[in-house]
C-alpha cells in the first residue's frame, strides 16, 4: 500500500511539482498518454534528472483510482545529490571522502541497514543507480532508523560515469569480489575511497568492476559462505574506520 | 501461518515424540489440560530440556483445529546442543573455541543474518536462551540461507549459567556495550572467546553483563548511531577473524 503523501497525479500537478523542484523519485507515464504531453513531461524530467517510465495504464490505476490522466509522480522522501556536485564540495571542505556505492541492492531492509552503518561510520554519501535499486521513499527512511534524513544519497542515471568521475577525482575505487584472493584488510583505506557493494546474487556488474582500482574479498571458511550484503558492507566499512583511527585521523 | 510439518498435537503423539528424542522447540499445554497429564508431560520435557508453556486453549486452536487435546509440540528444525557438552568437545579436538551468544535477539531476519556470518567465520556455535529469543524453525533456517543446517545452536534454559560455564572453562567473555569506551579492535580475540550481542533496544541483560571479562563498543560518529544487530555482530565477528589470521592461526 502506497501512502497518498508519497505521490502526485495529473498532468498539471506533476508539471508543477517538476517546476517547483520538488524531490521526485520517478514519474510513471501511461502508454495511452498522448505523445505531445509525454514528450513535454519527459523533457522536463530529463533536465532535472528524474527517471520516467512508460507503463500500462493499469499500473497507475493500481496506485490510485482518482483522475490521474495517465501521469503519476512518486515522491522521494529525501533530496537526491549528485556525485559531480558532492565530490568537489568534500575536497573543498578538506574532508577525506568516503563513499559507499550500492550496485544493484534492491531489498529495502538491506538498504536501510547499510544506511544505518554509513551514518555510524560517518560515510560521506551513499551512491545508487536510478534503476534496479531501491527508491528512497518513506519506507526506506523508516527502515534506516532515520539515518537517511542525515546521510546524503547520490542517485545517478549512469552509475559507471559517476564511479569514473570519483576515480578521476583521486578517489580509490574498491570493489568486493568473491573470486579475488585479496583480503579486504590488506587494502589501504586511509585515503579518499569509494567501496562498491554488489547484489547478493550477481555481485558487482562487469562494467563497474572494470572501473575498480582494487578488488577485495571477505574471507569465508564455512559451508554456505553467503554473507548478507548489509553485514558484508558493515565489515568493510568498519575496516575503513579501523584503519583511519589507527592512522590517527579524525572520523567525522 | 505455521507449516503442518512443524508441529505435533495430541497427548499421546507428543509423549511419543518426547520419548523418541525428537527435536522439539517447545511444548504448549492448554490451561484446561488436567493436572496429571500436564505434570507428566512437563516432567518428561524438563528432563529433555524442552521448554513448556501453559497457554489459553485458544492459542492452540489458532494453530490447529484438529483434536489436539490441549497439547501441541512445536518442532525444531535443528538439533539443539548444550554448552556444557560442546565446550569440552571443542577443547578435546584442539580447536580454539569461538562462540556467539545472542541475548534477546528476537527478529528472525537478524538471527538468520548472524547465523550466515557465523558460518562464514567458522564460529563454533551460536548460543541462545530458550525464552525471549527466536525459535530455530524452518523460517529461521531459510532466512539463514541454510547456515543453520551446519552451525551448531546451543539453546540454554539458563543463559547466565551457560556463560559462566564458558568463562570457567577459560573462554574469554566479550560483551558489547554502548557505554564503554573500549574500542572493539583493542580487545584480544586470539584465544578462546565468546562474543555476547544484546538486543537492539535493551542491549545485554545486566546479569550477563556482569559475567563479561571485557566490554567493548563499536565507535559511532553519526547522527542516529544505531547499528543493526546483525551488522554489529558481523563487524566484531570479523575482527576476531582478522586478528586470528594476523596471528597466523588457521580459521576453521
Amino acid at each position: 500500500m502506497i501512502d497518498k503523501s508519497q505521490y502526485i497525479y495529473g498532468i498539471h500537478a506533476v508539471l508543477e511539482a517538476l517546476d517547483a523542484g520538488q524531490d521526485i523519485d520517478k514519474i510513471l507515464l501511461s502508454k495511452t498518454l498522448n505523445a505531445e504531453t509525454a514528450q513535454k513531461i519527459s523533457d522536463m524530467a530529463r533536465q532535472l534528472r528524474v527517471p520516467v517510465q512508460r507503463v500500462p495504464v493499469q499500473k497507475i490505476d493500481r496506485i490510485t483510482r482518482r483522475n490521474h490522466q495517465g501521469v503519476l509522480a512518486m515522491m522521494a522522501a529525501v533530496t537526491y545529490y549528485h556525485v559531480e556536485d558532492l565530490v568537489p564540495q568534500l575536497f573543498d571542505k578538506g574532508e577525506n571522502p568516503f563513499f559507499v556505492v550500492l550496485d544493484g541492492v534492491t531489498d529495502v531492509r538491506n538498504f536501510g541497514a547499510v544506511a544505518r552503518t554509513c551514518d555510524c561510520a560517518s560515510v560521506s554519501a551513499i551512491v545508487i543507480p536510478d534503476r534496479e535499486s531501491v527508491s528512497v521513499n518513506a519506507d526506506a527512511v523508516k527502515t534506516s532508523a532515520g539515518a537517511l534524513n542525515y546521510l546524503p544519497v547520490c542517485r545517478e542515471s549512469n552509475l559507471a560515469k559517476a564511479v569514473k568521475l570519483m576515480r578521476d577525482s583521486g578517489i580509490k575505487i574498491v570493489g568486493t569480489d568473491d573470486k579475488t584472493r585479496t583480503n579486504y584488510t590488506k587494502a589501504d583505506f586511509t585515503g579518499p575511497v569509494a567501496i562498491v557493494l554488489g547484489s547478493e546474487d550477481k555481485g558487482i556488474s562487469p562494467e563497474i568492476k572494470k572501473l575498480c582500482d582494487t578488488l577485495v574479498t571477505i574471507p569465508e571458511f564455512g559451508h554456505i559462505n553467503s554473507l548478507n550484503v548489509s553485514v558484508a558492507g558493515g565489515i568493510i566499512i568498519y575496516e575503513v574506520v579501523r584503519q583511519r583511527l589507527n592512522d590517527n585521523q579524525e572520523v567525522e
